[in-house]
């Protein structure tokens, strides 16, 4: 089975959405480690009551970003873990975890890239009006909101809708395509390219 | 009943599905003219088949585009033209015509804007990899490519896709969209802001 690490800053809905799927027997990972940014994140109360272990990060770690990356590329690494999954991790991820996991950092982002990448593409997206809006689950890589795309989901954008609504929708979808994507890792059905292109079996 | 003028400079496959769709009761629009910027362009031949005026102009014309924009607009006027639609109009619209037709041009974008603007969207989103592309109707203004939504719907690009089989999905899901999003304007259910922002009655 393949193990996960999953890297939050907050409260970790999605991490809770990747626990339930396991649960419910339909994600089949291993979670070996949960990360934290933030000692005072919710997500590791979370994890810590689905029995999982847990490294949290202060703020005076991430004075060093590259010793802060380097000190999460060697616990993930102790742990075992397969994959690196971004849950609304809200640090940059650096060349020692790049470099230590390549092409293995998985990242959501709440919108269809490459259209509003940055950190408020919800409030973005409905700024500027479009129709079509959704979720995006994509390879990590040095270029921020740019790596290669495993899976992307529309959300509309409804008359009715504000932007607490729309946030909603776009939270729900991500907490059912992370699972779903993780389980077509799990089952060795993602394909990526030396080239970074991503198929799916 | 509402009365468009359609800009064209090739095949015409839009044209003849709005063409269609006023034929099958579904579009309750009159086309009052067919501009075309090119006087070999096929879609000439549809408008004359389905005897509907047409204008068609000559490279020559477009020497001077601002002259040509100013003879296209007063031709539209005179035919008592109420929208403008571009459909594979492949020249750029200028002063004379958007101060004619204030938030009353309409285009349409192979791709899901603001992502792969310009002129090769269907290629650019397919050499990036995207999982999920589409289709945008939008106000043209002077920003190319950058004017307020009207409606935006979704293609998957799957494992199989080619390009061109690519080009085939997006191109139907064109010929179904823009005859949808022009009954709505005919039905007075597109309501344009004074800022741009659309929505749908």
């Amino acid at each position: 089975m393949i193990r996960l690490g999953i890297l939050i800053s907050g409260s970790g809905t999605n991490l809770q959405a990747i626990i339930d799927a396991i649960e419910a027997d339909t994600l089949d990972v291993n979670i070996a480690l949960v990360v934290s940014s933030r000692p005072d994140a919710y997500g590791l109360t979370r994890a810590e009551a689905g029995g999982i272990p847990t490294l949290a990060l202060t703020k005076s770690d991430y004075e060093y970003p590259i010793a802060a990356d380097e000190r999460i590329a060697r616990a993930l690494q102790l742990a075992g873990v397969d994959y690196v999954v971004m849950a609304g991790y809200m640090r940059k991820v650096c060349a020692p975890l790049l470099t230590a996991f390549p092409q293995r950092i998985i990242n959501i982002h709440p919108a269809l890239l490459p259209s509003f990448v940055g950190a408020h593409a919800i409030a973005d997206a409905f700024a500027y009006g479009v129709k079509l809006t959704g979720v995006t689950v994509h390879l990590a890589n040095e270029e921020y909101d740019r790596g290669p795309i495993i899976a992307q989901r529309a959300v509309e954008v409804e008359e009715a809708d504000t932007l607490e609504t729309l946030e909603q929708k776009i939270h729900a979808v991500e907490h059912v395509l992370y699972p779903e994507v993780l389980q077509l890792l799990a089952q060795g059905r993602v394909r990526i390219a030396d080239d970074g292109r991503v198929a799916i079996l």
